[in-house]
């Protein structure tokens, strides 16, 4: 690529009528894989930002926010969690905050092998995690997998893209109730669940089935500063496990942005998102 | 002004590298007071934007987050908040909030007579809000206007712009110091304080010496989608009043954002920043 074929800015449409932009120092990488365009680029502010069919999925400087966020409620509370899963996360970031726990075996199975390459290349955490005898790759398919595995886990973690486009299979009633099948006794889900912001029509839905389908069904909120609108949704699914005042396993050292008052007002949700879910007339 | 010189976008630099642009549907307004640049634009997704020499300020879709949080918190706990102060807020989102309660007087203390002028015409809450036998507007220096009152205050509110440039004086001791002279006892002050993500400096030396100034001194949060990093602060300060589990005063209805669980948990507060704050080493 020549240096004027480079790119001033990136930018992401997160409404028709409002967006975000990136001055791009250098562009790290630029391709396509059998799925999607893949492009990672260094930004003075952000450090690495990496974008998946134009869309920011993780910078450097506020990806701590979202991967401890999906990893660590649920890790917490489960009294002893082996066998973790995490489908999609091909960034390696949900990976590095798992492996903080005391885990037998934690798979990553992500759909696109071309991201885990050039996430290997990029992010020295996968490089390290990919190489920890408790890590196993799977490229696959996440719904396919789920569909053939016979291994069954303590914590499913749903690190997707958002509930719309090519990844709305794993925000559907189908897919949960398949996880459901392979959680062990005290098994917890977490899954990302789209901007609050944003996607208040899939969360009520969502919330609809969720809710008949498991004990514990709660939606939980952390600022991601590079999502659309900022705050984004996760859900907390198990039949055993309640996600507040649980008790909670040793949380790791080192963690930037969780603590034990964070997870308790994580589930402090909005009036407006209270409504949307019919928990509030 | 012809269409043709009607910009297409708006765009606002959050860091030297990275921001937001807003579509204009419209130009509303754009002039330039003794103060600053005013503009005023119509976005599709986001209703009438704010924006003080190109900072966005206010949004339709956004601002209650904002307004909720600057407001309802000290005003929910304070025992009985007959006089409330507020510094700045031109836009009236703050005294739209002020008013829910039963307060005696609220005085809307703004610098740009020419924000109020536009806001007027434009937001119809500001229109009713000045009317209303309670609410008086004064439009001076927040700092010369509390150097210089006679009144005595249960809450006061400071709807500022950022702790860097025209605004830093009312991030300063000298300035905190004046407020909590004017406290009548049970006196609360909420202030808005910067973003989460960018203004760590500040937040470290602010709450250096807003706790030996006051016996409860807490930074509280709350996403704001269109303020830089999406996070706000804000400092909740008094010498009687806990800001946690103390006992609330009904709260409004008709709220989009505060709740009695929701002010708990603004109060919770990441690592990195506890860390900032010397709170967590």
């Amino acid at each position: 690529m020549t240096p004027n074929r480079t790119p001033k800015e990136v930018r992401e449409y997160q409404t028709p009528a409002h967006g975000v932009f990136f001055t791009v120092e250098r562009t790290l990488f630029k391709g396509r894989s059998r799925y999607q365009k893949i492009e990672l680029i260094q930004n003075a502010s952000f450090g690495r930002v990496l974008l998946l069919d134009g869309l920011v999925q993780t910078t450097d400087k506020d990806e701590f926010f979202y991967h401890e966020m999906l990893v660590h409620p649920a890790l917490a509370l489960h009294p002893a969690p082996r066998n973790v899963l995490i489908i999609g996360g091909g960034d390696g970031g949900a990976l590095r905050e798992v492996l903080r726990h005391p885990v037998r075996k934690a798979w990553l199975c992500e759909i696109d092998g071309r991201v885990i390459e050039v996430c290997r290349r990029y992010y020295p955490w996968l490089r390290r995690d990919l190489a920890d005898p408790r890590a196993e790759l799977v490229v696959a398919d996440g719904n396919d997998f789920i569909a053939s595995t016979g291994d069954r886990f303590d914590v499913v973690l749903v690190d997707s893209s958002d509930p719309v486009g090519p990844s709305t299979v794993l925000h559907e009633k189908a897919f949960y109730a398949r996880l459901k099948g392979l959680l062990k006794p005290n098994g917890i889900i977490a899954a990302q669940a789209g901007a609050l912001l944003y996607h208040q029509d899939q969360h009520r839905r969502k919330y609809r089935f969720l809710k008949t389908m498991f004990r514990q069904a709660a939606f939980y909120l952390c600022p991601v500063p590079t999502y659309p609108g900022g705050m984004w949704c996760f859900v907390y699914l198990s039949d055993a496990v309640p996600p507040l005042k649980s008790k909670r396993r040793a949380i790791p050292s080192g963690l930037k942005y969780y603590n034990a008052e964070i997870h308790e007002a994580a589930f402090a949700l909005p009036n407006f998102f209270l409504k949307t879910l019919g928990r509030l007339r």
